[in-house]
């Protein structure tokens, strides 16, 4: 059985990434990382409870929270205000100040090279040949480092700069989903996706009012599935 | 004047590409990752005297022992062995075991990667425009993440990953370099090579057998440069 590491922010779309990685009949070893996020301790429960619905033993959690200290980003800058509905406005087509080609300042600079370094570091060590990662390209519209793109240079960078037996593969089985999209693949495989976090604020339960929230209650919407996690 | 972030291990290939970022008229940013290497103190040490020596106030210590805990290298596992001699009969010519294609075992997986993450992590929001590594192909012979391909794949990968707006260059000063040209041009730039530290093992001085010492050596004496650090 192969074995793949899984990036399990303990989110909706890593969750789905998770049970896709499953589904494809791999090992899973699960990797954590805190960076400094806000909502860490909230996220970090998430990905467990993740690990224990599955029976996945192989965990790792990593702490990154210099990317916090680094800063640039309303996600691990208390001083940043979250700008909310900044991405909702290109989601919902409502109006909005916000451009296209603007980054939203929840984007943590560079931070899934950081993510992806220490899970190949990972990777090549107990030979796994695949990494998941549950990013979505078009949901998180203005991350330069949830594309297509980047995934496709960060592969050339593995093959180049790992050992010449190592073959790893970044797999992003959710990039081109749109939110109800991963809502439904989820929920056809069987996901737990009751036990994951979506909202960008601390709390026992969801504020509702976030981007990500926001997102996350219309994926379940579009897609006709109850979010148990609401219940 | 533009800023670089320049990788400062305390090593004397670093020591020399810090070197060349201020000749070039950098404002330098420092950057010093523990790795969990046995000799994280005293690199350390060699960091910030090169620091001192330069007056270089804007500096970055980053702790990514996570790499110890993964594990895979002799310089982070005291379970593994270094195997001396196995840089030293490449380099030297001399007949060995170790084949070309043979990674040494001090290869840390992904390390530069992981490193070279974070400096643009840093890079993207301090607005530095380039990042000075100190990597060398040839002498560090048999690691794939020291090698120009490698960089040039990582290049794509900031290219494509961080903000539009975003523009940082990966420069690697002493890549061709043989080790003895590393002294040469550290001398010529008033370099502080004699406090800068290459020894594999800890202690108050170099223990001149390990792989690391005998090329510093070697580079030295090729050079006929005088290396203080043995005064």
């Amino acid at each position: 059985m192969p074995t793949a590491v899984v990036l399990l922010s303990g989110g909706m779309d890593s969750c789905v990434s998770c049970a896709e990685a499953l589904h494809q009949g791999y090992s899973v070893a699960a990797l954590h990382v805190n960076y400094g996020q806000l909502t860490q301790d909230r996220e970090l429960q998430a990905f467990n409870d993740i690990c224990d619905h599955y029976n996945i033993d192989q965990r790792l959690v990593v702490d990154i929270s210099h990317l916090a200290s680094i800063g640039g980003s309303a996600l691990t800058d208390r001083t940043i205000q979250l700008r909310t509905n900044q991405l909702a406005t290109e989601q919902f087509g409502a109006e909005g100040n916000s451009s296209k080609s603007e980054v939203p300042n929840t984007y943590v600079p560079f931070r899934n090279a950081n993510i992806l370094a220490i899970a190949t570091s990972w990777a090549e060590v107990i030979g796994a040949t695949a990494i998941f990662i549950g990013a979505v390209q078009e949901d998180s519209s203005g991350y330069p480092d949830c594309t297509r793109e980047f995934f496709e240079s960060f592969q050339t960078a593995i093959n180049t700069g790992t050992k010449p037996e190592t073959t790893i593969q970044i797999l992003t089985p959710v990039i081109d989903f749109k939110k109800h999209q991963i809502v439904t693949r989820g929920a056809e495989l069987g996901a737990p996706l009751h036990k994951s976090w979506s909202c960008y604020t601390n709390g026992d339960v969801p504020c509702g009012e976030c981007d990500s929230c926001r997102l996350r209650e219309r994926g379940f919407y579009v897609a006709q599935v109850t979010d148990e996690s609401r219940l």
